[in-house]
């Protein structure tokens, strides 16, 4: 069957005008709520309207005020639950302030964040939500800024930019997971994440350019360090940006001579393909290989052992970032303000006592 | 600290021209591909637009083309994991076509998905991907068909709207799912849905609006009597819209006198919170409760026992339609296409045999 061909062509202000026997300045001038008309004729003009379905065009609006009604959202990828959670949350913001949500995905690539945010900025969005993918290629952003559009910036802080951020207790809260893992004896640890560098491998702190990464990271050697686990003790695990990644570095590196005892996942998708790789690998959770993640997903409390995480407020970012933005865009132009939330240790089954602890290195 | 006060002002038309020395119609001829200008005064126009950045201004375009570069998605709820991997593969083909992504969510009201539309209308996105909420009241998406903008639906179709459809074979699939739990002995079987009637309580086919969800009870239903279980012994529980609604549905009928023996769920954070709910009532899955459960989300392959699934291929279903959507937007004219998705039945571990068969009812 073919499309019904009949496009009902959009009523215009000059039908409205028409059907209401006024002028098409005097009909703008009341669909438009500017200038002064008499009551008689407002109400002849809105009659018309409401009779025509007339529904005022936004992009020419938008023209007038300058304005699109819509926040640009980009973040790491939508399918990962951190980011669709937080999305939430924002559209809920956002629609209730009566903006809408242009979403964008990086891919946590650095190239398809700025192209991205040049679509955006074409569209003429009123103001932007990003999660960067590093806190040190930000030329794009501080272009954005000086464009005079607000922008927000979500999970990750970069100093640089004085912007309205919202993040969590990254370092903290690394630092309590890797700390319980060592209370439990654990001397060889490893922290996964999916930031990466060129040589795909871990050396030093300046490395990583992205600023939640950074900050978990030194939480994580911040903890081993105290507790005089030495450097074969402790290691970092980049690269960990895709299940197919995740599970090569977990298949390559739970293996003998010195796999790890205990492990801290960046998010809720690396620690679940850490789980898989670990049954197929016939290690036990926890007697085996001791698990703790970021981010309370669903499925964390359902498997068995259960996991321990860390619970982050995730849809409350979301509100909050959106919350922070839409003030922006109602005017507010104070100084920019970083709201860190804290996050939670859940414990549950995942993370075994060690015992004796491990000499062995 | 302050944002920075210098909001650097768009580079206008007549910004290029003034710099090109050229008059600004001549500018905008150039800058806008149209109209007759020499070879030397194109490249000393383009010459001073690269000099100064200029960008061009999509709205203003807009106006003139009466395209926006975007396209409207509206579903059910983006934190949903069977919609967080259909909107990535949206986002995915928009990108690839030049569009952007407007997201919406519905929650699966009514009232919202109207409201959506118009707004999404309103800011004259190029076409639109819905996932309807309800296959009866679809005055709002017969309007928006009229008005000639492409319309595509994911996930449900509407027979009475000629327009191009995603959908996966729900009522095969549904009805494969509940005769492997018949082959397994079970003769007390649910279904549990998150659509809903105004009493809460299932009777009859026709109260039920959402075609996926109808396709689907009726391939339940249908395999229930093809095997002769009584209508005692096949129920359909209505109104698992959230997690509390969920829980409190299971909390209340997984108790005696005649709860089910086996459990067809139809997304999978139903199944989490059933699974979940089984837990805290002492049953054990599969012993006392077989479940089934439509998506085969990431977390269902870890859990003890691991969940059979009905595996959609979600991904594909979002790239599949925003192809169709495209394809309109680039002027195809023929006919509606419905493209039906095969799913997988995917055995696990979460269903188990009942010897003998149930016979108390």
């Amino acid at each position: 069957m073919e499309q019904p061909p009949f496009a009902k062509p959009s009523v215009t202000v000059a039908d409205v005008a028409r059907a209401a026997g006024v002028s098409k300045a005097t009909a703008a001038r009341v669909l438009g709520g500017y200038g002064i008309v008499s009551d008689a004729v407002r109400e002849k003009v809105l009659a018309a309207a409401k009779a025509l379905d007339y529904r005022p065009n936004e992009l020419a609006r938008s023209m007038t005020t300058g304005r699109s009604g819509a926040i640009g959202v980009v973040v790491g990828d939508i399918e990962n639950p951190f980011f669709s959670s937080a999305v939430r949350g924002i559209t809920d913001v956002a629609r209730a302030a009566g903006y809408t949500v242009i979403l964008a995905n990086s891919g946590e690539d650095i190239a398809a964040e700025k192209d991205a945010i040049r679509t955006l900025i074409a569209k003429r969005v009123d103001g932007l939500i990003v999660a960067p993918s590093r806190s040190r290629e930000i030329d794009h952003l501080r272009d954005l800024q000086r464009s005079g559009r607000p922008l927000a910036l979500l999970d990750r802080a970069i100093p640089e930019l004085a912007v309205d951020t919202v993040t969590v207790d990254d370092r903290e809260a690394a630092e309590a997971a890797t700390r319980l893992l060592i209370e439990h004896g654990h001397r060889r640890l490893a922290y996964v994440t999916a930031c990466d560098t060129p040589e795909h491998t871990y050396r030093d702190l300046a490395d990583i350019h992205t600023a939640s990464v950074r900050h978990r990271i030194e939480g994580f050697l911040s903890a081993c360090e105290a507790a005089r686990i030495p450097p074969a003790g402790r290691s970092v695990w980049l690269g960990a940006n895709s299940r197919q990644e995740t599970r090569r570095l977990a298949m390559e590196r739970l293996k003998p001579p010195q796999p790890p005892t205990a492990v801290l996942a960046s998010d809720s998708l690396i620690a679940l393909e850490i789980f898989k790789v670990a049954r197929e690998l016939g290690l036990s959770i926890p007697d085996d290989l001791s698990l703790i993640t970021f981010h309370d997903a669903d499925w964390t409390s359902v498997t068995s052992p259960s996991v321990t995480v860390i619970d982050q407020p995730v849809h409350q970012l979301g509100t909050a970032v959106a919350e922070l933005l839409v003030s922006r865009l109602k005017g507010y132009n104070g100084a920019a303000r970083h709201m860190v939330f804290p996050t939670r240790l859940v414990a549950r089954a995942s993370v075994a006592i060690r015992n004796p602890p491990d000499t062995s290195i």
